[in-house]
C-alpha cells in the first residue's frame, strides 16, 4: 500500500465576501466548527497527518480549532498576503522539512464533499502511486469554473478557465481535491510560475497544466455533493449537507417534548432542548444543546445552534440559525443568522421576489445573482431588528445593526449602522 | 300531468359589477362550477330541457359548461347587446322552434335559492297550467327591488319598481322565478314593449305587467335563501348557501389529517388535502383537492378550492379562496381571493371599520354600502400581495396587481398595477 | 385582648398619575375590584369597622363598592379637595363620633402586601395597646421614600424623607400600615400641623415626628409584598400579587378546554371560558367569566378578565387585561389594557428598547424610569388600535383613542385622538 498522503488544507482565503459571517472555518453545522468537522472526518478515512494553510486574521482560531481534534499530526502554516492558492500551497514546505517527495493531498476547508470523493481519490493513488490524481465534478449545467481536459484513458493534458459555454472541453470541472504524487515537484513547478510575469493569479492551474504535460494527471470523476463557502447564502447549502447527514430521531435525554409537539422525519434534539406544546420539528432539521422551541412554533429543514429561543408561533424555514438568537412571532426563512441576533415579533424575512424571478444580492458592490429562487436575508451577529421589520430577499445586515420598527430592509445594512422609518402621521380630534 | 317548462336561464349579464372577479357562471362553490351547479339541481328536480342566454363573451365558456351536464337537453342562445332582459329573453324564441306554446320558466344563473322555491313553483304550475306564477320573496326590511301588486286570492295585478318604503304594495318582492304557461304570449307582449319609446330597460317587466291585465299570473311566496351574486363580496353569501348544504364530515379517504389537528362541524375535506399539525377546520368548511392547512392554521366558515396552501399559522375565517392560492402566516378575514393570490407573510385583511359602522366598497365609481359589518378584500386572479400588506375594509385590488411590502390599501388597486410605499429611513451611526 | 382598632383606608388621592387607567380602588385583580378586595382581606383578619376617605370623583363608586362587603361597617367619607394625608385622615374624625379615643389602622387602598404585614402589627398592638405601630419595609437597594429612625429596642423616634442614600437613618421605609392608639391624639396633632405656616404637604408625617417625641411609636419590620399603585404599571405588580395568590388549577365547571389545549402550572379558569385547541394557559394565570382563548394563542404569567376573545395565535404575556377587549393576531407583552380595548391582527406591544436598557414613560410632562427592564403599553378604555400597529415601550394610548394601521406609536396619544400614518404609495404600470 502506498504511503498516506499529507493533507493541505487551504484555509487562509479572506471570508469577506462572507460579509457579514465571518471566518468560515469557525462555522458550526452542528456540535463542531467546520474545520473540526472536516478534519475529523479525514482522520476518519486515514489520514493522521495535515498543514493548514492559515491567514493572519484566523490563525489563533484555527490553532485552537486544531488542537480539538486528536489521533492526528496537525501543522499550521500561515500565509501573510493573499497572493493566491500557489503562494498558500508553497507555504506547506517549510513544514514538510525534508519530506519533500512525500505525496500531498490539496483540499479546501470550505469545500464540503461526499467521502467517496475521498475515498476515490485514494484508492486511484493507491492503484498507482507515481500518478497524481484530480478530481472532476461531473456537472450537467454550464457553471464558470476550470474545465479538464481529458483523454479517453482519463488522462488530463491540461485545464481551460472559464471557457465560453460551447467550448468546454469535457462536463468535468476541476474541484480542489488534488492528489500531487511528489509534493517537492510541485512546489518547484509553482515557484517557476511565480518566477514568470504573468499578471493573473493562477499559478497553481498554470504549474500543474505546465506538469500534466511531462507527468501522468488523471481524472477521478465525481458527481456527489459539492458545496463550496463563497458567498455567505452558501451557508445553507453546506447546512443541507449535514442535516442530510441526521439519520432518525436522535433525541437527547434532557430535553423535554411536550405531548403536543411533533418532530417528523430525522431529527436531532440536543440536550436540555424544550419543544413546547403545539410546536414542530420537521426534519431534517438540528436543534442545538439548550434552545427552546416555543409553543406552537415551526422549525423545518434548519439548523437552530445552540441557547436561542424560537418564540411563539416562530416559523424557521431552510434556515441557518447561530448560537444565542432571539425570535418570536416571526418568519425566519431561507436565511443565514449568525449569533446573537434579536427578530423580533412580527419580523419576516421575505424570501420571493414579486416577479417569482432569482434572487441577487450585493457583494462588494457587485449584484451576484444568487440562483436561488427563495432567499430571505443574511444577518450578522447582535444585529437587533425591532418590531415588524420586513427584510427583502437577498438582503444583508451587519453586525451590532438595529433596524427599527416597521422598516422595510431593500438595501444592505452595514455594520453597526442604526436605520428607522421616519414615519409621518397625521391627527384628528382629541380632547382638551 | 301538465308539461314541464322549458328552463330559460339568464346568463348573460355583465358581470363588470363582479370585478375584481370574472364571469359569474364559472364561480365554483364546490366541486362544479355554479352553472354546472344550478342545472344539475334543475334535472334533479326533473326538468330536462334549458335554454341559456349567454353573451358574446361567456359563450364559450358557458358552451363549454353546458357539456358537462348530462340527461339534459341544453341549447345556448347568445345576446349580442346588453338591451335588457326582454331582449335576452326573446333570444330564446328561434330555440324554442315550433313550439312557442311551450309553458318556460325563466331563471336567472346568479340567484341562488333553495328548491323549495322551484317546487312550489312547480306544484303551483301542475295545479293550474293555464296561470302564469311569479315567485314573490317574503321580506321584513325595505330593499329597493320590484314589489308585487297582489289580490287576496294570490293574483298579481302589477308590479311597482322600487316604491318608496311607505308606499309598497306588499312585502312580496319579485324573484326571478317564473313560470309562463304560454312562452309565445309572453314574447310577443314583450316584442311590443320594445316596439314603444320609452327609454327605461325594463321591457319585461313592462310586458308582464301589461299581461297581468289580461291573463292570469299567480304569486307563489317564499321565504327560503336567496342570494344573488351582483356585487364581489354577495359571493360569501352564495359560499355560506353552498356551505350550509355540507352535513357531517365528509372526508377524502386520500386526506391527511395529522394526529394534532382539529375538524370541529360540518366539513368537506377533499381528495390528497393535507391537514397538519395543530391545525384546525372549524365547520361548516369546504377544503378542496390537493389543498395544504399547514401547521398551526386555521379555516374557519370558509371554502379554500383546489391546490391552495394555507401555510403556517395562517387564518382563514368567512372567506372564500379559489383555487392556486398561497397564503402564508396572514389572515384572511371576510375576504373573496379569485385563483392564484399570492397573500404573503404577515397580511391582513382589515375587516371591521374603526368606527365599527357598515362597510362600502367602490363599484364603478360609486360607493356601495355593503351593508356588511364585516367585510375584509375582494382580490382578483394571480394578484401577489408582499409581505405585511393590510387591506382596509371592502377594497378591491385588481388581477395581476402587485402590492409592495406594508402597504396599506386604502383605495382600489387597478389590473396590473404595482403599488408600493415610499418609505423614508433615517440613519445613525456606522462604522466606515 | 385589645379593642380592634378602626380602619382608616385612604381611598382619595387622585388617580390622575394613573392615566391612561382611571380610580385605582375599581381596578379589579379578579372577580373583585381592589377595594371589595382589601375590605374582604381586613374582615377575614378580624376587622369590623373602617372608614374609608373617598374623594368627590369616586365616592359614588367607592360607596357602591362598600356596599358589596358583608359582616363589616363601612362608612364613607369625602375629603372636597386634595389637601393632603393629613386632612384626609381627620375626614375620619366625625365619623368616629365620640370614640375619638379608638385605636385606628391607617391604610391605602392602593397599596397591595401580605396578611402577615397586618398580622404582625395587630400582634405588637395586641401585646401592648398604649403604643403606636408603623410599618418598616425593609429594602436592599435604595428607594426614595421616608426611612425611620430606630432605636435598638425598636422605637421609632423620627422619620426623614427622601434623604440622599448615604444620609439613611435606617433600612426601614414607612409604609402606609399604621396603628395609632388613641385617634384623637392624632387628630389633635395633626391640626396643629395644619395650623402651622409649612408649604410642604407632609402634615400626617410631621403630626407623627411631633408625637414620637412624647409618646411610644415602634416599628413593625416587614419584608414580604408591597406593590402601591402610582403608575399605572404598578398594576403589573399588584397583578402578580394576586397571580401569586392561585394555587393549583382551578377550571369552572361550565368551561371548555380543547383536547388539544395545554394548561400548565397554577391558573384560574373562570365560568363559561372556552380555551380552544391549541391553545395553552401557562400560570400562574387568571382567565375570567365568559373568557374564550381563541386556537393556538398562548396567555401566560397574565390576568384577562371577563368577556374577552383572545383570538386566534395571539400571545398575551405577563400583562393585565381588563374586560371586554378584544384581541387577535396580536402579541400583548408586558402591557396593561383598560376595559374594550380593541387590539387588532398584528398589533405587537414591543417591551424590549433596542438598546436593552430600562423603559421610561411620561407622566404629566415628566420622564419617569419604571425601572422594567421589559414594558409594553398601556392602553386606556375602548381605545381601538387597527391592524399591525406597533407600540413602542412605555408608551400610553388614551381612552377612546383611535390608532391607525400599521401606525409606530412612540409617544403617548391623548383620549379620544385619532392618529394615523400618512403613507405615499408609489404606481407603476397599469392597463387603461
Amino acid at each position: 500500500m502506498a504511503q498516506t498522503p499529507v493533507l493541505i488544507i487551504l484555509a487562509g482565503g479572506a471570508s469577506s465576501r462572507m460579509w457579514p459571517l465571518r471566518e468560515k472555518s469557525l462555522l458550526r453545522f452542528g456540535t463542531e466548527p467546520l474545520l473540526v468537522s472536516q478534519l475529523q472526518r479525514y482522520r476518519a478515512l486515514g489520514f493522521t497527518e495535515a498543514i493548514i494553510i492559515a491567514n493572519p486574521d484566523n490563525q489563533a482560531d484555527i490553532t485552537t480549532l486544531a488542537q480539538q481534534v486528536s489521533a492526528m499530526t496537525v501543522q499550521i502554516a500561515v500565509q501573510p498576503e493573499p497572493l493566491g492558492m500557489g503562494d498558500a500551497i508553497l507555504r506547506a514546505e517549510p513544514l514538510l522539512a525534508r519530506r519533500t517527495q512525500t505525496p500531498i493531498y490539496i483540499n479546501q476547508v470550505h469545500d464540503v464533499v461526499d467521502d467517496s470523493l475521498h475515498l476515490s481519490l485514494l484508492n486511484a493513488y493507491n492503484t498507482n502511486p507515481n500518478a497524481s490524481y484530480l478530481a472532476g465534478y461531473a456537472i450537467s449545467n454550464y457553471f464558470p469554473g476550470g474545465y479538464l481536459i481529458v483523454t479517453g484513458d482519463g488522462r488530463i493534458t491540461g485545464m481551460v478557465e472559464k471557457p465560453a459555454p460551447e467550448n468546454r472541453p469535457s462536463n468535468l470541472v476541476n474541484i480542489v481535491a488534488h492528489i500531487h504524487s511528489d509534493a517537492g515537484v510541485l512546489f518547484d513547478a509553482i515557484r517557476a510560475e511565480y518566477a514568470r510575469d504573468i499578471p493573473t493569479d493562477d499559478h497553481y492551474e498554470r504549474a500543474m497544466d505546465a506538469l500534466m504535460k511531462t507527468r501522468m494527471f488523471h481524472v477521478v470523476p465525481y458527481s456527489g455533493h459539492w458545496s463550496a463557502l463563497k458567498y455567505p447564502w452558501h451557508v445553507l447549502d453546506v447546512m443541507n449537507y449535514y442535516l442530510a447527514q441526521i439519520k432518525g430521531q436522535m433525541v437527547a435525554e434532557t430535553a423535554f417534548i411536550a405531548k403536543t409537539a411533533t418532530l417528523v422525519g430525522d431529527v436531532f434534539i440536543g440536550d436540555r432542548v424544550k419543544i413546547f406544546p403545539g410546536a414542530a420539528v420537521v426534519g431534517p432539521a438540528y436543534i442545538g444543546a439548550d434552545t427552546v422551541v416555543g409553543n406552537n412554533s415551526l422549525v423545518r429543514n434548519s439548523m437552530v445552534l445552540n441557547h436561542c429561543e424560537v418564540g411563539f408561533t416562530t416559523e424557521v424555514a431552510r434556515s441557518y440559525v447561530a448560537d444565542n438568537c432571539a425570535m418570536h412571532a416571526c418568519r425566519v426563512l431561507d436565511s443565514v443568522f449568525a449569533q446573537g441576533v434579536n427578530f423580533s415579533a412580527g419580523c419576516t424575512t421575505a424570501n420571493l421576489r414579486i416577479d417569482k424571478g432569482t434572487v441577487s444580492s450585493m457583494v462588494k458592490g457587485q449584484k451576484i445573482n444568487t440562483g436561488r429562487d427563495k432567499l430571505g436575508a443574511i444577518i450578522g451577529r447582535d444585529a437587533f431588528l425591532a418590531v415588524d421589520v420586513m427584510t427583502m430577499p437577498g438582503v444583508k445586515i451587519g453586525e451590532r445593526a438595529q433596524v427599527g420598527p416597521g422598516t422595510h430592509v431593500v438595501n444592505d445594512v452595514a455594520d453597526g449602522i442604526r436605520v428607522f422609518v421616519k414615519q409621518e402621521l397625521g391627527m384628528i380630534g382629541g380632547e382638551a
